[in-house]
């Protein structure tokens, strides 16, 4: 009864600098599921698959503690498809194709055992059916957080403004706050991004790390250095996954157990690139997560006094 | 007989989205002693500059403990100039005119008395006139500090890798240390430029932080979020005064007071940014330093425990 994850389930083809892949298994709350299932089960999944989604995958999930009865399998139709072109720096991307497929006609049906989850992920959706989740919810969560990006500020704005006044924790990149906001100060786009509602924002940087804004603190969680970035695609999902789930885990909701939140979330998505896909997320150990959060605490870790 | 800082003392013209200036104080060793000198004196200056520098520039860095001996003044002389135009985003500029004026014949002498110093500060320079000076110490500094750029690997590589050699930390910006180790990783960078001679890099990465690499240790300090970058010209050379600054008064050339140095040159850093040219770093305050480091101890500083 603790985390509710709303997103996509999907296939994607992604092509990088060093390989390609024509269908591996992505979607948002794909990614946050592998992810969040290392802190807190059952993570309740709400999500819209066709028939040609793996059986297989869909018992991974179930045995890693993901709750599926969320997750609408239609007949007869096929899941979401997204296929995109990683550029160099791989903090850039083309798509190449978007197949909405079952995701154009997704509404959202939260099942009675949801209810009275504390927390909700929404991962990035249409701000409609984002807003449809909310409002199925007979108690209000404790956390809400929501992800989005640019293409709904482009074609949906108004109905993601009005999602927004309902979130807790907003998540986007840094160019995306700067759309959102109209300011190219980060610090100025995030005082305007909190007066639309959300009391706590996360903007990501990709490879330059996140910063969390509440009020007039912030707080500031590097990248780890990476000989190789394999692959990006997840790594934002990875993010939340892991910031969610440390939060469910902990269920503390302060800003001081959110900056521990966003070094979780920053250690997984360093997992999540160093393969194509969700492949590295499936068999990580809790030794394994451990190591790299010490590696965080070693890369900022600093003793000072004052001159 | 602490610090020996060389480096160009200069005007420049200075064009930002926010404002323009036809003609400021400048130049990195300019910046490094402005910083520097609030860690240490005295600050033994090696430059050459016109008969047009200001009396009055010069009488106000004596008065904080700037060395003035080494700085050559070269009668009906103009000082070197350099006028640019920066980017909406402040991280990329265009250079519009580079007058070497008296640098081109910079031949530097280092006095007697600067003799035994422990510390060195190779401001952005030719590398054979960097070369110069370290040829001309009879005793080695306990460290050698050396900030490049890519107009010199592009017209004197040969020389560069020979300063290289004997020099212990190197500073450069990302696009540099990708360009002088031919690799786009930075993690891949820093092992092959740690290869050239340096046993310590820093790679500067403007508003996203800056990395200290020795072995396969690494540490990263992030900028400051600020809601004003007003001018970025001399940022590099404020985070090298603070960094050389806070090493030459503790006298601690381990990896961890690097990690407390790179700190304070990013704290200085941020204050250069916030107006024109140097302005900003003439009356900082003992208190003005302390409350920004605090900032950024509360930027990064966060308790986790492991799952």
């Amino acid at each position: 009864m603790s985390l509710i994850v709303v997103g996509s389930m999907a296939f994607d083809a992604i092509e990088t600098p060093f390989g390609k892949i024509n269908r591996i298994i992505g979607g948002s709350a794909t990614y946050v599921a592998y992810v969040a299932t290392n802190f807190v089960t059952p993570v309740q999944q709400v999500s819209i698959v066709g028939d040609d989604f793996p059986k297989e995958e869909m018992y991974a999930l179930a045995a890693r503690g993901v709750d599926l009865q969320g997750v609408e399998v239609v007949a007869g139709k096929k899941s979401f498809f997204w296929s995109g072109r990683y550029h160099l720096d791989m903090n850039t991307r083309d798509t190449l194709v978007t197949d909405l497929n079952v995701l154009a006609d997704f509404n959202p049906v939260i099942p009675d055992a949801y209810q009275g989850t504390e927390f909700l992920m929404l991962g990035n959706l249409d701000p409609a059916v984002q807003l449809k989740v909310i409002e199925q919810l007979k108690t209000r969560p404790r956390l809400i957080v929501m992800d989005t990006m640019n293409f709904w500020m482009e074609i949906a704005l108004p109905g993601l403004l009005k999602v927004l006044k309902k979130v807790d924790v907003l998540m986007v990149n840094d160019s995306e706050a700067r759309q959102l906001s109209g300011q190219f100060s980060l610090v100025k786009a995030a005082k305007e991004i909190m007066s639309m509602g959300p009391q706590y924002l996360i903007i990501k940087k990709g490879e330059h790390g996140a910063l969390l804004f509440h009020k007039d603190l912030v707080f500031f969680a590097p990248a780890l250095p990476l000989e190789e970035v394999f692959d990006p695609t997840g790594a934002g999902d990875s993010f939340a996954g892991g910031f969610i789930g440390h939060i469910a885990r902990t269920k503390d909701i302060s800003f001081e157990n959110m900056k521990t939140a966003i070094i979780v979330g920053s250690a997984m998505a360093s997992f999540c690139v160093e393969k194509f896909g969700p492949e590295k997320l499936r068999n990580l150990t809790r030794s394994d997560i451990d190591d790299r959060i010490r590696q965080f605490v070693d890369l900022v870790n600093f003793d000072i006094k004052l001159v």
